[in-house]
């Protein structure tokens, strides 16, 4: 990962400072979500957190860093949900829970940073790489879970053809403020299962 | 329409003017997709045109009112195929070829500016609005074409199943340089075809 290398957060965290990291996290996400990530300057966060810009970079120096912070904390929370899949024996139905949760309790804020970042990601090659690797991870663990819960499934298609849907979820949960995921969150389940339901003709 | 109104263009084209008038859309086009909508200003789109910015000015009083050009551009190629639609007595072989065509054709330019447009959508009424007013419209051509193809049919739950795959394809479009665009157009079409064989239970 030598792109995002030089980006990382620059002090090892011990716990007041994990808290300060966390804080200064929620505020870049309040003003990546109010003015875009392109129009908020590292100045605009450091008066969201209420902290000197001296203070802010020696926890995060580039907005790019800030950004990778936000998707390695998303990658955290993520990974206890899939704990609690491992841990499972219905590995189907906490698959089933965790993409409803997902894509049910995201707010729109959260979208409208999404639909930022792949815009960005198609001009600047640090978010490039990010939302890559991102999409690389999720990827994976989707067919790996596919092929766990259906052996002989053709889990690799299923997952192309679940992608766009995926992203157009979070496009139109980004453009209407009032959203109502549930027919989206349907349509996605019920691919899913016939999907898994049928075994590839080899 | 009272948002767009104030953004209209300026002056009534002759066939100078229009030709003046595609030329400053072709720059702006390219302003925007190297750039992106919220990074250009007039004068970048000026430098890119060979005009003064006065001369701009003349055609278009600001960053929105081009958009809104492009817009209409779009919204004027796509009339001529929608033409060709009625003019045909096999609808669903026109509409599948208009679809496969859409998404097959698009550079990845044009995904990259509509994925801006998007982003700028949940932040500028103006262009929130020009981008309800044409994704309103594609609607309702979309559900009526459903309907005269395959009376009966479930067509405004048939679009709201495929509306968020188109997007999400524009999106993927944007996002990989080397994106093949076939397997979602196949599975698109694929998702008309059952929703059109499918009569509504009533």
């Amino acid at each position: 990962m030598s792109a995002s290398a030089a980006i990382e957060p620059r002090i090892e965290p011990t716990s007041a400072q994990a808290a300060r990291q966390a804080h200064i996290l929620d505020a870049a996400e309040a003003c990546f979500v109010r003015n875009g990530f392109h129009r908020t300057t590292m100045q605009d966060l450091a008066r969201e957190a209420a902290m000197s810009p001296g203070n802010i970079y020696r926890y995060f120096d580039s907005k790019e860093a800030v950004v990778l912070g936000l998707a390695e904390r998303d990658r955290e929370r993520g990974a206890v949900l899939v704990e609690a899949l491992e841990r499972s024996g219905d590995r189907r139905g906490v698959l089933f829970g965790i993409l409803a949760a997902y894509f049910t309790e995201m707010s729109r804020g959260a979208a409208i940073l999404r639909l930022d970042l792949w815009a960005e990601a198609t001009r600047n090659p640090a978010i490039g790489t990010m939302i890559e690797r991102g999409d690389a991870e999720g990827r994976t663990w989707l067919i790996e879970t596919f092929s766990a819960i259906a052996p002989g499934c053709d889990a690799a298609g299923l997952f192309a053809a679940l992608a766009p849907l995926m992203k157009g979820i979070i496009v139109d949960r980004a453009l209407d403020p009032h959203y109502e995921p549930g027919p989206a969150v349907r349509q996605l389940l019920a691919l899913i299962d016939a999907g898994l339901a049928e075994k590839a003709a080899a």
